[in-house]
């Protein structure tokens, strides 16, 4: 077993990574705070996983809420179901909320943790590999809105991460798939040398060999919590972490949530990222050519949806957390392993990348 | 004109009090930052006071929303509607909030401040009494809950707190006398001397004399500024800002929201507390008395509707963010001056108060 720690002060945590930690009572049990506990989970996970995180609570009151699966379900709407099982259940601000779950569950579970009763404390069992190595980490909680993707939401850290390598054996190829989108993610934004590693063991990886998977990761996560105690808010440097989801949040918004995975919509953002750092000479075509390459043996897609046209992706793209006085942020690349965040592009450029035909 | 400061290290920030402040374009100027600004108010106070606002920001993008007046919209469908129209106008997260208006619109408005993008600038410009020497001040935003009031919300705190006592010129008698309530919960909780003050002073306040209102309102944010400066989050004293609240509340949520006025279900709390706390033998009959006579001197409500029973009041009072681990715990009185937050009282003393012929 791995443990990391994000480094936020009074509100520092660890992150377990290692096979069997739901079969291990301690780790869970020394998470949790206060006599009660609900488990926030899905249709498709809680049979899965519910009762074996339950069993190691079973001296405390403990509620479950099961949510439908789905980022189509990620809205204010499941949060107010939420809230409404809690207050029925009786349950007050002393009581810990566990996600068990991958990236919708966390989110959505995360943000009622930080506005029931104005903020209760919660746990992530992330059980998708996209959650595992982003969404879990670092205390970005929220719910989409139709018009945008997570514009509703908080920064609430969670008092633990825990991840059980053995979840992903029951993951579905195409979900395991996306989570390597983020995990190429990290190597690209900061981590070239991860990126070599990546180019050598993707095929490992999408076998699901136990030790590539739990070094890959660690190594992720290690990326990620680094960043996020230098810049907890993202007031600057983990806006980074973004490469490809303004792209992506424009894919997802715009051809309904639900419809590509999240994971499918960065990697193919992340590629319109480095396709435009190239359009303006930043980026050499034989590095735009192995980003392709490795989304496309991790079984990613790198060609936006024919039906999403460049207009339609720009209005969807003015809808970002990273506009700023109207003026449109993207992080772009200088180099594999070097990214940085810009307002300065050619608005031609951008609509070159953006033209379906183009980017195919 | 007075300023106060709320003693937060890096989120401290000023509370200016005066008459005619917002007539005056540096103060409101000096709180905005950014180029985009969207005033959050109702159909009430906008037709008096939004333009008296606006053009002090006429170099600026200014949007407004204009939200029904009561309690009954305080909701989370209110604050979806709040997001849709912010990311409608494509306003971004640089953009800064402004809540014109009562408790309600301050409360919805920090909430929606608190969440949009995950989290942006607002300033509070409270327009009512109660708003004015209460909810603007200490960053608690939040929405209702059929189920339970203020159940869902965040601590957010402004950027500075405007207050224009001529505001209180077009309040309505009730809303005054409201207000009037959580002024002399500063009295009982903390402040004798500022009870005696009221005692004398209580007509004159209801006849608007312009001095003793801006004394009340700074002897009123004082208190609460010094209270909030050493417990933020509500993990200790600041619960003693809550004498009433949790009676108050059961009557707000059981007669259904906007029936009677957050003030006034406060006033009729915090005599139930006196009650009790004389039935447990910590305050004698004189003090209750005292209480009593300056609450009616208020125009304020002293007897709980007889439409809750003492059953039903006991259930909607156990919902409640004070409970910790399924015990009820609740501000009592040792004296005029002297709170105190407390699990240890009889329940059948409270079962005594809480019922409607006793209480009358």
């Amino acid at each position: 077993m791995v443990a990391l720690n994000v480094e936020l002060g009074t509100r520092s945590y660890p992150i377990h990574i290692g096979r069997g930690l739901l079969d291990n009572p301690d780790i869970l049990r020394t998470a949790v705070s206060g006599r009660n506990v609900v488990i926030i989970s899905n249709e498709t996970v809680a049979p899965l996983y519910l009762n074996k995180v339950r069993r190691h609570l079973d001296d405390l009151r403990v509620g479950d809420i099961i949510l439908p699966d789905g980022e189509q379900y990620k809205t204010l709407g499941t949060l107010e179901s939420i809230f409404t099982q809690l207050l029925e259940g009786h349950f007050d601000r002393n009581t810990t909320l566990i996600a068990l779950g991958g990236g919708v569950v966390g989110d959505i579970a995360g943000f009622a943790a930080a506005s029931y009763q104005r903020g209760i404390k919660f746990v992530q069992i992330p059980t998708t590999l996209l959650a595992q190595v982003d969404s879990s980490v670092g205390g970005k909680t929220g719910v989409n809105h139709p018009l945008g993707k997570n514009m509703i939401g908080a920064f609430h850290q969670p008092l633990a991460v825990i991840i059980d390598t053995e979840t992903l054996d029951t993951l579905p190829d195409r979900e395991l798939n996306a989570g390597l989108a983020e995990v190429i993610k990290y190597g690209l934004l900061g981590d070239a040398e991860f990126f070599d590693w990546l180019e050598e063991n993707i095929d490992t990886l999408r076998a699901r060999d136990h030790h590539s998977l739990a070094y890959a990761i660690k190594r992720s996560c290690q990326n990620k919590a680094s960043i996020v105690a230098q810049d907890e808010r993202e007031q600057g440097s983990r806006a980074l972490l973004n490469l490809g989801h303004t792209f992506g949040h424009a894919i997802e918004t715009g051809l309904g949530y639900g419809q590509w995975l999240h994971g499918e919509a960065v990697a193919c953002g992340m590629l319109m990222a480095a396709r435009l750092s190239g359009e303006l000479g930043w980026l050499p075509t034989a590095a735009i050519d192995r980003i392709e390459a490795l989304l496309l043996k991790a079984g990613l897609p790198v060609t936006p949806p024919a039906e999403l046209s460049q207009q339609r992706m720009r209005e969807l793209m003015a809808i970002d957390k990273k506009v700023i006085d109207g003026q449109l942020r993207l992080v772009l690349l200088r180099d594999i392993g070097h990214a940085l965040v810009t307002d300065q592009f050619d608005p031609a450029a951008l609509d070159r990348v953006l033209t379906p035909s183009k980017a195919a």
